[in-house]
C-alpha cells in the first residue's frame, strides 16, 4: 500500500490549504476589517491556487493509479478502496480547469463578494452588473472545461451535486411545482396565521443564547465548533474538529436568527459525525449539496418546526423571553413559525413556498448561462418572474436579485438546485429514521434528540463523502429520491394547520 | 526592470503565505475551539514551509541578482534599490539554514510551548529542561549556519535586530545598568506609590471601551484593524489593510487591559503608517524589534503614562468609571500608574525597573550559548541573580524561570534584547518629536495627537524595513542609538514623583 500511503499524505497536504482557505473565509465573513480585503483577495487565491496545483499535480495521477491497482481487491465500500474512488472524481475535475482561471475565478469571486455586502443595502444592482457579467462569463468557461455536457449547467451541478443532470432538475421541479401550486393557492385562501408574538423586540444576547441552547440539545460539539455573526449564515469547516457556524441577528425577528442556528446546527452535526479516520481526505465532507440540505433542513423543520419541538421549548422560551411571550400558547407558536405566505425573501420562505423561490433562481441560471437572459436584464427578469410566481411585486433588487449572496461568492449555475434536493431529502431520510425509530416524535416531545441524531450519523454522517448522493440514498431507502414522502410531510403537517380539505390536494376545487 | 518586476511578484507570493498563516495564528490565539489544535497545527506549518520554500527557491536569487543590476544606478534610498537590498537580506539569512533543520526547528517548538503551557502553571522546570536543552541545541545550529560571527548570539540578534551585535549589547546594557541601579535604590527608598484605584473591580466592556476611546484618539485606524481578546496580547499583520491587536481583561486590574492596549497600539499605529506602495514585500515590516518596540513604548509611556495625558483623561475615566473613580484625583493616578516597586515579572514592571528585568535574560542567554551555563543550572542561575538584581526571592519557577514564553517558542538568543533597545529609543525619538514640535506635550494635554503621530509617520513610520535601525536611527536623530535621552526622560520624571535629590542621581548618598 506504498502508494495508497503517499496518496493519502498528499490529500491531506491538499486538505490542509483548503481548510487553511477556510479560515480566510470565514475571518473575512465574520472579523476582518474592511481594509483587508485587497489582501485577502489575493491570500485567498494563493491558498485555493496552491491546494489545485497540489492535487492536479501529474504525480497525484500517478499515485491514484498505483493506489486503485493496491486497492483493487478490495469490496467497493471499503473505506480504501472507497478513498481511491472518491480522490480520483475530484482529481478528474480538478484537472480539467487550468490552474490560471482557478485563480482567476477565486480572486474575482472576493472582490465580488466584497462588491456585494456594499450594493445591497442601497439595493444596487447596477453596481455589481459589471462583477456579475465577468462571474457569468468565468461561470461558462468553468463549465466548458468539461465538453461532452448534455447542459451547459451540468458541469457546475457536478460540483455541488455530482452526478445529478440540468435535464433531471427541471423534470424534477416541474413535477413538484404542479404539487405545490395547488397546495400555496389552497393555504392563501385561507387566513394568514397570527405570528406578532415572533416580532416583539428581543435583545440580541438573549436571541443568541437561546438558540445555542437548543443545538447544544441537538448534539453540537461545542468542543469542535463556534457560533459567530455574519450578514449571511453560514457553515464552515477547517478541519473535523473545528465545524464553525455563524448566524445573523434580528432584533424584532426573533426566529430568523434561531432557525438559520438550527439549520447551520444541521449542516454542522453532518461534517462533526463524519468518520474522524476521514481526516483530511476528500471524504471528509457531504456527499452532495442536496444531502447536506437535508440535514439542515431536517433539523430545522422537521425537527424545530413541529408541535413536539414547541411543546418541550415552549416553557423554555418563556423564561427567556418573558415579557414577549406572556400569554402565547405553544398552538400559537407553532402556528407562527409554520406561517405560509407568499414572501420575498428565500431564506425566510416558510417550507411550503420555499421551493418556488429556488425554482425561480434556478430557472434564471439556466437561461443565463443558455445565453437567452443577459446580466443586464437579471433584475428586470426576477422582478417579472417573481410577481408572476408569487403574486407580490418585488419593491427593489435589495429583497429581488441581490438578496442571495450565492452569484456573488461562486459560479452562476450549479448551488441553488441543492435547497429544493435537500428538501425532499429531509422527508425521505426523517421517513426512514422515524420507521427505524417508531419513539423519535416522542423523543423530540421531550427534548430528546440521541437516537435521533445517532440514526443520522450512522446512516448518513459518518459516511461522509464516501458515496455519491444516489448511492447513499439507495443505501439508506432502499430506493431513489422521490417527491412523495416530502409532499407528504407537507400535507400531513398543513392540512390541519389550515383546515385544508382532501380534495384541494391536487388543486381541485380551488379556483 | 523584468527582473526586479519579477522579483516583487515572488516576494508577493511569499507575503501572501506568511499573511495566511497569521490569520491562523491570530484564530488559534482568539477564537479557535480546542478541537481545532491538531489540524491547524499542520495547517500553520504547511504555510510558513510553502512560504520558505517559495522564498529560497534558486530563481530568488537569479531574480535578486539581475533586479541588483537594473537598480545599480539607483541611489541608495530609492524604494527599487532598497527593495532589492532589503530583500537580498530575507533572503541570504533564509537560505543559509538547511530546509531539514528549519522544519526540525518549528517542529520543537511547537512540541517545546505545549510542554511550557503545562510545565508553567506547575512550576515544573524539570518537566522541560530537555526541551530547553534541544532548544539552545537547535539555536546553536542555527547560529553556525552563519560562521564568521564574533559572538555566536550575533546571528540570532541578526533575525530580530539585525546589525546588533552580542558586544555592543553588553557595553550598552552595562553603562545603562550602572545609572538605572541607583535610580532604583533611591525610589525604593521612598515610601510605594498608593495604587489602591487600579485595583477596583471594573467590568470588561467598560474597561475594553475605554482603550478602544484612547486609541481611536491615537489614530488606531479601525478600518484597517480591530481588538480581540487573547491570554496575551499580541499585535499582528495580514497586510497593510489589516493589522490587528489584541489584549486580555483582568477585572481587578484596569491597567493591564489599558496599557496593553496602548502598547499594542504603538506597534500597530508603526505598522498602519508604513508606505502603503511597500504592500507585499519585505519592507512593510518594522525596521527592527528594537524600534518596533520603541514605537509601543513611545504611546504607552511617554504618552499614555504622561500627566497630560491623565489631565486630559481623568474626567473620561470618572465618566467610565463613576463609582471606582470617586474622588480620585489626576494626581493619584498619576502616580498610580507610575509606581516603581522591584517585582517578581517582567511583563508587569515598571518603566524603572523593566530594562533589569531584560539583561537578566540577556545574560543567561549569553552564557547559554557560550557554554558558561547548563540548562540543568538555568532555573538556580535565574534565581540567584533575580535575588541579587533586585534583592526578592523568586517564590517558584513560574514566577522565575517559566514566565516567558519566549524561550518555549523561538530560539535561545537575540530577542530580548530588543525590549531594552526599544525603551531607549521610545525616548530618543519622542526627545526628537517634541524638539520639532514643542507643542506636543499641550497637544497631549488636549487629547490630540495628531502632530506626534505625523512626525513619527514622516520619520519612522512610512519607511517601514527600508532602512536598519541604525541606519534610521542616524536619519532621525543625526547620531546613535544612545542611553542619555532615556535617563533623562526617567530622571525628570521620577524625579519630582519620589521627590529624590540631584546627588541620588549618579548613586551619591545612598547606602
Amino acid at each position: 500500500m506504498k502508494a495508497f500511503a503517499a496518496l493519502k499524505q498528499r490529500l491531506l497536504e491538499v486538505d490542509d490549504l483548503q481548510g487553511a482557505a477556510n479560515v480566510l473565509r470565514w475571518d473575512q465573513a465574520t472579523y476582518m476589517p474592511p481594509g483587508g480585503a485587497p489582501a485577502r483577495g489575493r491570500q485567498t487565491a494563493a491558498l485555493a491556487r496552491l491546494a489545485h496545483e497540489r492535487l492536479v499535480d501529474a504525480e497525484t495521477g500517478h499515485l491514484l493509479d498505483g493506489a486503485a491497482k493496491e486497492t483493487a481487491s478490495l469490496p467497493f465500500d471499503s473505506d480504501e478502496a472507497s478513498l481511491v474512488r472518491v480522490a480520483r472524481r475530484s482529481w478528474e475535475q480538478a484537472v480539467r480547469i487550468p490552474a490560471p482561471l482557478v485563480s482567476e475565478f477565486h480572486e474575482h469571486t472576493a472582490a465580488s463578494y466584497q462588491a456585494w455586502t456594499e450594493a445591497r443595502p442601497q439595493s444596487d444592482f447596477e453596481a455589481v452588473r459589471p462583477t456579475l457579467e465577468r462571474t457569468l462569463e468565468l461561470s461558462r468557461r468553468m463549465a466548458e472545461c468539461f465538453p461532452g455536457y448534455d447542459h451547459i449547467a451540468d458541469p457546475l451541478i457536478d460540483f455541488f451535486d455530482y452526478g445529478t443532470k440540468a435535464a433531471d432538475v427541471k423534470r424534477l421541479f416541474a413535477d413538484l411545482r404542479a404539487r405545490l401550486v395547488p397546495l400555496v393557492r389552497a393555504i392563501a385562501s385561507r387566513p394568514l396565521a397570527d405570528d406578532a408574538c415572533l416580532h416583539q423586540p428581543a435583545p440580541e444576547a438573549e436571541q443568541l443564547a437561546f438558540g445555542l441552547e437548543v443545538i447544544r440539545d441537538f448534539g453540537y460539539d461545542f468542543h469542535r465548533g463556534r457560533q459567530d455573526k455574519t450578514p449571511h449564515p453560514f457553515m464552515t469547516k477547517f478541519s473535523l474538529g473545528d465545524v464553525r457556524i455563524t448566524t445573523r441577528v434580528r432584533e424584532n425577528e426573533f426566529t430568523d436568527s434561531f432557525y438559520s442556528t438550527l439549520h447551520e446546527c444541521g449542516h454542522a452535526l453532518y461534517e462533526q459525525g463524519i468518520n474522524l479516520s476521514y481526516e483530511g481526505t476528500p471524504m471528509a465532507t457531504g456527499a452532495s449539496s442536496g444531502v447536506h440540505e437535508s440535514q439542515s433542513r431536517l433539523w430545522e423543520n422537521q425537527v424545530g418546526r413541529s408541535h413536539g419541538f414547541w411543546e418541550h421549548y415552549h416553557p423554555r422560551l418563556e423564561r427567556a423571553f418573558p415579557r414577549q411571550m406572556q400569554g402565547v400558547s405553544v398552538d400559537t407558536i407553532y402556528r407562527a413559525v409554520n406561517r405560509v405566505q407568499r414572501s420575498l425573501i428565500r431564506t425566510e420562505a416558510d417550507e411550503v413556498t420555499y421551493n418556488l423561490h429556488v425554482m425561480l433562481r434556478f430557472g434564471l441560471e439556466l437561461d443565463l448561462l443558455e445565453g437567452k437572459l443577459a446580466v443586464k436584464d437579471l433584475a428586470r427578469a426576477w422582478r417579472e418572474r417573481f410577481e408572476a410566481d408569487f403574486g407580490i411585486p418585488v419593491p427593489d433588487d435589495r429583497r429581488g436579485v441581490l438578496q442571495d449572496v450565492h452569484w456573488f461568492s461562486g459560479p452562476i449555475g450549479g448551488v441553488f438546485q441543492g435547497y429544493t434536493l435537500g428538501n425532499i431529502l429531509s422527508a425521505q431520510f426523517h421517513g426512514c429514521a422515524v420507521k427505524a425509530h417508531p419513539g423519535i416524535p416522542d423523543d423530540v416531545r421531550r427534548g430528546e434528540f440521541g437516537v435521533l441524531r445517532g440514526w443520522l450519523r450512522e446512516n448518513v454522517h459518518r459516511h461522509g463523502a464516501k458515496f455519491t448522493a444516489s448511492e447513499l440514498v439507495e443505501r439508506v431507502t432502499g430506493g431513489e429520491l422521490s417527491i412523495e414522502p416530502y409532499l407528504d410531510y407537507l400535507w400531513g403537517k398543513y392540512r390541519p394547520l389550515y383546515g385544508l380539505r382532501e380534495e384541494e390536494r391536487q388543486g381541485a376545487g380551488v379556483a
